[in-house]
């Protein structure tokens, strides 16, 4: 009705009111004004249905409040809209039965790809295994090198390999690991970086400086505290962003001064590490990229259907980032 | 088939299947598990079609990588889980062009309600008084008075007051005001509250002091520092979150010490303020609340339709929290 109306080709109409890009303005302008006129409205269910496709992507991952997640689905998102695809959102709140909950909720078709960031707790991959035999699936971030799906990360091993060599540098001997994601390749790799560096330049591995992370706020903030207290380490290196910031409550309780008493470098994407008292160092993943290379493999996989697992993972750099927390003086910022 | 599989109601299997929270974990596991066996997938756009429901709600808002934004969207997730319901996130990155498209986009059906916070640049509203007649609607935080749907807010007026009388109360004859989204009633709430404040203390308005921060960060770095230089102004008050961090780096540049040569004030939702150099000084506004809320509201006019607009728009209330960038000495943290 649209298209006689307007003297355009039915196929023209359509995009216009998907609002894709292959569609100039003032056409999509006038197809809208029409189309409001009519009051016509397209139904997503049946257009749907006809398709076979919901032109739906959703994301499953640990925490919205969160800066690394928060750019990384904006990525995503930057992907979708540029394909005229819509974006459902699943936190889990590092609930692992969150995970598997919404894992079945999405095998009734609701959505054509799924990008998945595994929760904290994530053992068993079975309602993955099992959704994704119906719907294509992108692991980013926090993957499992158990599965066969394919994944973007960042280089983890090789990152928390610089940071400890540049806290031994600066004069660190006693090095405190803060573990976390210990079920994840992620939390495997950063550890494993970690320990090499320390070989690497003689330094025992002493099981006592590893904290292990992954638990409450509270509990956490406890053994940190402990950590501090018993072992006396110079340096601390934090495997996950929101403990750098029990680190500095920490340190402040205790009368410690950062760098002097304690250097700290965290994994972080805050925009703002740099005006913290003092700067924070950082090793910064390229949050946004991970989301777009993510949504752009799954597109990929709508696309072709057929991508090499082993060729095509994708490893991005997370850059590293000195500022004053780990400087010897205070002339980084 | 299920049904009967397992001596279950019907309706006890579709709810099982919904992941519903009237449903106990046991039996949506035996539901699940037998599904999975007989490879039995609900499709959501034939159920959709069937209820006329989507039991999808969509959030369009300004920015992601945002910490209110991040917590109010957290707050909607949560209500909607609650309700067995999807969440679908259209970021408008401030254009106003995205903003209409991706209301037009939402009329086929696709949501069952939306929350909308505006962008920056939205001063006329054809597209929501369209979009309403077929989706019911909150706004929230970024609203417009000029329109007639329910609004979620916070007390914007009293907490730019309150700020002002701090920066005045605490030596500060002149206080540069950064002003932005002068065109939602947040914005011309908050610059009045802060003109009153003046009045108040007996000090006089000066254009001159309201700085137009509507820009690019690059423009609003350029006008900050320039207000900075021309005026010499004692205090700073920032009425959005990412002013604040401009203001830091244009104190560090021009050498000006905060709290001594400048005090500041900032609208910040980020959760690290207390960390900065100085801590910051914040009026935080219940960002995780106002999701709920809307949420909350969003619901009710799914369930009732009808709603009194004018005795139901909330108001919540901000807190002011006082930290080192406003201090006479630092005693504060």
């Amino acid at each position: 009705m649209l298209a006689k109306e307007l003297n355009l080709a039915i196929s023209t109409v359509s995009k216009a009111l998907r609002d894709s890009h292959e569609v100039k303005a003032e056409t999509k302008t006038k197809v809208w004004d029409l189309a409001k006129k009519l009051n016509y409205q397209p139904n997503a269910f049946a257009a749907g249905l006809r398709a076979q496709k919901s032109k739906t992507i959703a994301v499953i991952f640990p925490e919205l409040a969160n800066s690394f997640f928060s750019l990384a689905i904006k990525g995503i998102e930057e992907v979708a809209r540029g394909k005229g695809y819509h974006v459902l959102i699943y936190p889990t709140h590092e609930c692992k039965e969150q995970e598997i909950s919404f894992a079945y909720r999405l095998m009734d078709g609701r959505v054509d790809g799924l990008m998945i960031s595994l929760s904290r707790g994530t053992t068993n991959y079975d309602h993955l295994i099992d959704l994704n035999q119906k719907v294509p699936m992108i692991l980013f971030d926090r993957i499992s090198d158990d599965i066969d799906i394919l994944k973007v990360t960042t280089n983890d091993y090789e990152s928390a390999f610089i940071a400890t060599q540049h806290l031994i540098e600066n004069g660190c001997n006693k090095i405190l690991y803060l573990e976390a994601l210990k079920f994840t390749s992620a939390g495997k790799f950063r550890l494993q970086g970690h320990i090499d560096a320390l070989e690497e330049f003689n330094l025992s591995y002493n099981k006592q400086l590893i904290i292990d992370c992954d638990q409450s706020d509270q509990e956490n903030y406890y053994h940190i505290k402990h950590g501090l207290v018993s072992n006396k380490p110079q340096g601390i290196l934090s495997s996950i962003e929101k403990l750098a910031t029990l680190c500095y409550n920490a340190c402040k309780e205790l009368n410690l001064t950062i760098p002097n008493d304690v250097k700290i470098v965290s994994f972080s994407n805050l925009e703002t590490a740099h005006l913290w008292s003092p700067p924070l160092t950082t090793i910064t993943q390229p949050a946004f990229e991970i989301g777009k290379e993510a949504a752009k493999l799954l597109f990929q996989l709508l696309d072709k259907k057929q991508i090499d697992l082993k060729d095509e993972n994708k490893i991005l750099k997370s850059a590293f980032i000195k500022r004053g927390s780990s400087a010897v003086c205070e002339t980084f910022t």
